[in-house]
């Protein structure tokens, strides 16, 4: 088994644009999403159409940050949480774009990028946006227990990220010196984790997986990237990562290694327990954190493994455990004539 | 917006194999499937084991036919109806292929389709599998009502194929000379349709969108292909797209147009109203049937149009309507030296 998939053609990242609810507006990153709502509610009336505006929204934005419209694009590839995907396809209703579903739970944003990239690689003068979104309470009556219920939350719970975020991908140039350059589509791991409460415990040998099949694959270390970046492990997953990949020979620090949910929410301020997950979680960091440090040069060559639990209440009840897949997406700068790393 | 894959590579379709259930076998197609259990529960406990069992079973038998093991394949694309995809997550869970989850409805058959010629365009060398499963049991529970309320159907609901299909894709020819040509991933439509017995209503006018679309595009008619099959629409849904390309002067006869859902069951004899649906039932008639015709010669040529209503059982109930898709594949049979009609 091997899920490399190298680009014949770079796929370019032209720009990013997300939106967050309180909590995010609240932490680390608050400030740097393009539109942020405290309500949670972004003008809608449930948490499940919140979260389908929060896609419409992530979308919008990027239209006007990138002064088109619809007919710019040919594709779109969005996936979310809710059931039925719902988040994407009524966001997406009636739009002029070709809609290809997918779905990766918290894996979605970098399969995302992967898919976008296939599709460019086939149609290289088209542009595709990539889409993902997720919302704690859409999230929370549907994986766990309804919020009403007050339930306590134990230590290794992950807070699913309210937000969304689109990706603006192109098979040409324009104007961006951002481009994927590869990417690694990952294997379902189930190691025998049932606690829907510890999902990143449940994810972390995924992650492993797919990042230790990348670096063979390529022959590169963890040294060879300015940063890695699993999608939402939490500190419980991230921590078991660390272990894992200690143990495989590959070392990760604070300096070339971290998670997104470890980064969007302030967990010594914040009441997250473990930290972030959903979809929009690595979705929304690479948006107002990551792209913003690449297009500024602080980083130029990163891995983003997008790590999901694909699990089902349902099954859950009936005494199943969590599978785990993870996605690996390695995002590069331009350096003029010359690009080291790549 | 321009939804046209063109494969600078023929994706070769290896085989096929199909699993299917009681109503399935009593059909027109019974003992046309690889493997058929008329109990429906394929050994399992619940409805929805039941359904991933069926994806493995498919899986299984295409290693089987093929002489070979899952070391052959390095990608699995997969996608079902049951809330987070588990019949396709649980039963890939540790195998060694990279996993691809989509999620369109019952498009995914031919979404799949295009996926994996996605993937064997970047990796000639490789092999995918695709794979779609639906059950009656399991999605009636989810998307109406309890099997148990004994709930009356109305003439326009279609019957959930019990069952599931896996089809071997190649980016090289093996011993095959059937392949996937090109593809067209359609829009999403919704024409405010919001009865959940009433799909092919819904899917019908995607359905629509999409062929035309395609037709445009490649400047062909309907009388250039063999045959072309819609996902299931239902005799319902087939009517209304019948309807709806005369009115475009693009005329479909029983001679070139046939739609899934009216070809599996015998909706003289089988109380399956306007009949059979679910991601199973293009993938089972397919497989079952038109594959095998293909092999024989009998058809050359084909278009099939996977159609998927999008819904949402919350949303439903939230007031909302049901958006749909469709994705056309263009399968052709090589004829020696000299291929026609491409």
């Amino acid at each position: 088994m091997n899920g490399y998939l190298e680009f014949s053609n770079k796929i370019y990242i032209l720009d990013t644009a997300s939106v967050a609810g309180k909590m995010e507006s609240e932490g680390r990153l608050g400030g740097l999403f393009d539109f942020e709502d405290i309500s949670n509610l972004f003008g809608m009336k449930t948490w499940e159409e919140a979260e389908s505006e929060m896609q419409r929204l992530a979308y919008n934005t990027l239209l006007s940050k990138l002064g088109t419209s619809h007919e710019a694009f040919d594709f779109a590839i969005s996936g979310d949480l809710m059931n039925q995907c719902v988040a994407g396809s009524y966001s997406f209703s009636n739009l002029p774009l070709s809609y290809v579903g997918i779905y990766g739970a918290c894996s979605t944003f970098a399969l995302g990028l992967a898919v976008g990239g296939m599709i460019l690689n086939l149609r290289r003068n088209s542009r595709a946006v990539t889409l993902t979104s997720s919302h704690y309470c859409s999230a929370e009556r549907q994986f766990r227990t309804p919020l009403e219920y007050g339930s306590q939350r134990t230590p290794t719970a992950q807070w699913t990220v309210t937000g969304a975020a689109a990706v603006a991908l192109s098979g040409r140039r324009e104007n961006s010196d951002i481009f994927i350059k590869d990417a690694y589509l990952g294997r379902i791991t189930d190691k025998g984790i049932d606690d829907p409460n510890n999902m990143g415990a449940a994810m972390a040998p995924a992650a492993a997986d797919t990042l230790i099949s990348y670096f063979k694959e390529t022959g590169t270390q963890p040294s060879d990237y300015d940063m890695i970046y699993t999608g939402d492990l939490g500190a419980e997953g991230a921590a078991i990562l660390t272990d894992i990949m200690k143990n495989e020979g590959y070392i990760l620090t604070k300096e070339n290694y971290n998670d997104c949910g470890c980064i969007i929410y302030d967990r010594e301020k914040q009441d997250v327990h473990s930290g972030g997950s959903g979809c929009a979680c690595s979705a929304c960091v690479f948006s107002a954190m990551i792209h913003k440090h690449m297009r500024a040069g602080k980083l130029k060559s990163i891995l983003i493994i997008g790590t999901g639990a694909l699990m089902s209440p349902q099954f859950l009840m009936q005494g199943k455990t969590i599978p785990s897949v993870a996605h690996l997406v390695h995002i590069v700068k331009e350096e003029g004539e010359e690009e080291k790393r790549i």
